[in-house]
């Protein structure tokens, strides 16, 4: 077990923290573009190998930063992110770029107008660097884009391009989704930090629907501060989204700025998937609860865990032929042979099945909100091993049951594996507490760094 | 000139600002349920001489108190308005409760959907208490609402309700909304803090339209830090709203709370229309510009000042009969003859009077942007006298030009007339520069303090 190196040169500039750049900014010490064309810089060296982006448009972006920095000199008010660029998972509808949820299909699509998370972004100050690459519909056929760590590798899917993209130095935050595994996954493989906030909190208006119940906003960054601030900024209630609540949401980043009350209680739960633990992922765990003390408490998982994957799997399927239709019936010949089967098996789930389904994930999410009273956060691995060569997205299973339950999960960069690329940790805590989640991270991390 | 006294008994509850109701709510100190039980007190004595609520509903406000209690029992997030009661202008759809637009002709009508702010508030923490009186359409005939401070005089209008409801103790926070003096008027004859921020900040989704170009979402409470935290947690971007611009908000209630870096620069104005001052308010500001020492700087008002109070005149109308198209052509028996004559002559305006007045309102705009470069505020009175009697809703003179040009305008209860009631203050900043007026007001304040 050891810290990750960042992939890219030591820089003053990417030593910072979004935070600090805002206060920079804010002070007129940095400018919005040179942040820009410092991002650009990195881009235009590694991108051509990396593949993270599937547009860019470095005078849009510069001009955005130039008005930016305009708002500072005319003493206007800034926002929380001003002037730091981000990058967009290419499912997020934009005004500015096409956006082709990585179809061919959708190649020429130019939405008239922003989503709401693009809407949030652009009052906070942020600037949209560009789109980063997706897989097939957010979906499991793999993407051009290549682990920044080692090029052989994958980044992991589905937000392979949001998480190389941070990986790599181009941009200190990024926007990716998860339906499954997407967004753990990747900042796992990619050795960046990832966040899905609990279902709800983010809005998905006018994000590409694969399904409803659950598809969920997650966020990378290089900081665990960074991500919360983005996730705050983010964050709000819109009657355009299904899953969208209407009660305060958790402040995210106050919550990881908090000392805990009390020691945290954390869990440890031998999962019935473990068998698919690489080796060396295992053995970085065992490690980890070792250092870890006595903080943490090791349980076995009840019986019904073991009916939770199918059960994702007959949701995300019966909901994802139905959200595309329109490619299914319309492009059949220009979907790629990776999905096509699991496309034309998903037709099979009947209603009854897919309703026993709903009832059995109701019944998990109640589940986890009495075992929440007790502990404060579950530690889990982020992926069951490094990430695998290119030509798979990787295994999703160690995301798959929160991702059903929406439980907020977090995936720090701690481990390394024996190809010496990165493994991650994740922490999952109970639906709609994503501010105690980050303040057991806060205390996670403080007790890592005490042992170190 | 002297301080006014609040119109209701001191007590524990009201003396407490909302960020300290807040504060105890969350610690468990004091509950939704006390705080909702003891308005309703409040209301139950003095409601019937006041009639500041249109529409009200103990058991549903208390079932919506105690829910809120249970968030906070069971660890969930707080708002920023955790289980404060709010008051809301009977033209604001609300879901709960019928929105009447204060004209018998809606008297039924239940929206099926809250408005905007409405959701804003509730992801807040807020309970929305009840709708209070407005004029009909928030336009000149005089309401039911009586002034709190002596019950034969005239609260003021178009938010009549609002701005007594909150003079009376009933609720600490009310909405009120202003296209011409509809905010500022009634929160001077009342004596109450009443602010309107800059047009744009605040979303009018699902408020009844007036003028498109003129009508502004304002606010009521009894501290200024409480409406600047009640201004944050409704702002916010809508693309629902033509007004709404997509770009960082001023941070309010963190404008308030700075200290001012150099000693602003305020402008008191001599009006063409300070003929129509009262003497005991003119005198009152000599005092008060007297009191600030060389703080304020006297100046004239230019040449084109004149041709502003025409041209809000000609825009207000030609939108209004528009706006009212279905009441004035289904319902026109129905309507008061106190704005008959009104809606009638506006017909007259032509296309070209509305572009034209559309013109000199541009220029207006750009003639302040420019004057706030050199001026942090103008100094000026809120209405022309104390409240008049019942049966008039008073002058909106000394409001007509900043709201056309959308400026923040924030009104302080500092001065009594004649009549022992109160006057107040107002002060001016520039356009979406919130965050500038509302540290200069604490700095007015501060002045004023040192000098009592």
């Amino acid at each position: 077990m050891s810290a990750m190196n960042k992939v890219t040169a030591d820089d003053k500039l990417e030593a910072n923290t979004v935070r600090q750049c805002v206060e920079h900014i804010a002070s007129g010490a940095l400018t919005s573009v040179e942040l820009v064309q410092h991002s650009f810089d990195i881009i235009e060296k590694n991108e051509p190998e990396i593949r993270a982006w599937a547009s860019l448009d470095k005078q849009q972006a510069l001009a955005h930063a130039n008005m930016l920095d305009d708002v500072r000199r005319r003493g206007q008010p800034l926002g929380a992110l001003h002037g730091v660029p981000v990058g967009l998972k290419d499912i997020y509808d934009t005004s500015d770029f096409p956006t082709s949820y990585g179809s061919a299909i959708y190649a020429n699509r130019r939405p008239a107008k922003d989503c709401r998370v693009v809407e949030k972004l652009k009052e906070a100050g942020a600037l949209i660097m560009g789109k980063t690459v997706t897989t097939e519909f957010a979906f499991m056929h793999p993407s051009i884009t290549c682990n920044p760590h080692n090029t052989l590798y994958s980044p992991g899917g589905s937000s392979s391009g949001s998480a190389a993209s941070v990986a790599a130095g181009h941009v200190p935050l990024s926007l990716g989704s998860q339906t499954n595994g997407s967004v753990i996954r990747p900042a796992s493989f990619c050795g960046v930090y990832g966040y899905k906030p609990s279902a709800g909190i983010i809005s998905r208006q006018g994000v590409l629907e694969t399904s409803a119940t659950l598809d969920q906003v997650g966020v990378f960054g290089r900081d665990v501060a960074d991500i919360a601030l983005l996730a705050d900024s983010l964050a709000g209630y819109d009657r355009n989204d299904s899953a969208s609540y209407l009660a305060p949401k958790p402040a995210m980043l106050k919550g990881y700025l908090s000392e805990v009350p009390v020691s945290p209680t954390i869990a440890w739960i031998d999962m019935p998937y473990a068998d698919r633990y690489s080796t060396d992922a295992a053995e970085g765990f065992e490690e980890l609860i070792a250092a870890m003390g006595g903080s943490i408490e090791r349980l076995s998982a009840p019986q019904s865990f073991a009916a939770l994957l199918p059960c994702h799997k007959i949701i995300h399927e019966y909901e994802l032929v139905r959200a595309l239709k329109e490619p299914i019936d319309s492009h059949w010949d220009s979907i790629s042979d990776t999905i096509k089967p699991t496309l034309l098996a998903a037709k099979n789930h009947t209603d009854e099945q897919y309703h026993e389904a709903l009832e059995i994930r109701s019944a998990a999410i109640e589940w986890f909100a009495e075992f929440f009273n007790d502990y404060d956060a579950i530690l889990t691995p982020s992926a069951v091993s490094e990430a695998p060569l290119m030509g798979s997205t990787g295994d999703p299973v160690c995301c798959t049951i929160w991702t059903l339950c929406g439980l907020p999960c977090l995936s720090m960069p701690l481990l390394e594996g024996a190809n010496g690329l990165p493994i991650g940790v994740q922490l999952v805590g109970a639906a709609r507490q994503d501010d105690r989640l980050l303040r057991t991270t806060r205390y996670v991390l403080g007790q890592l760094h005490e042992k170190d």
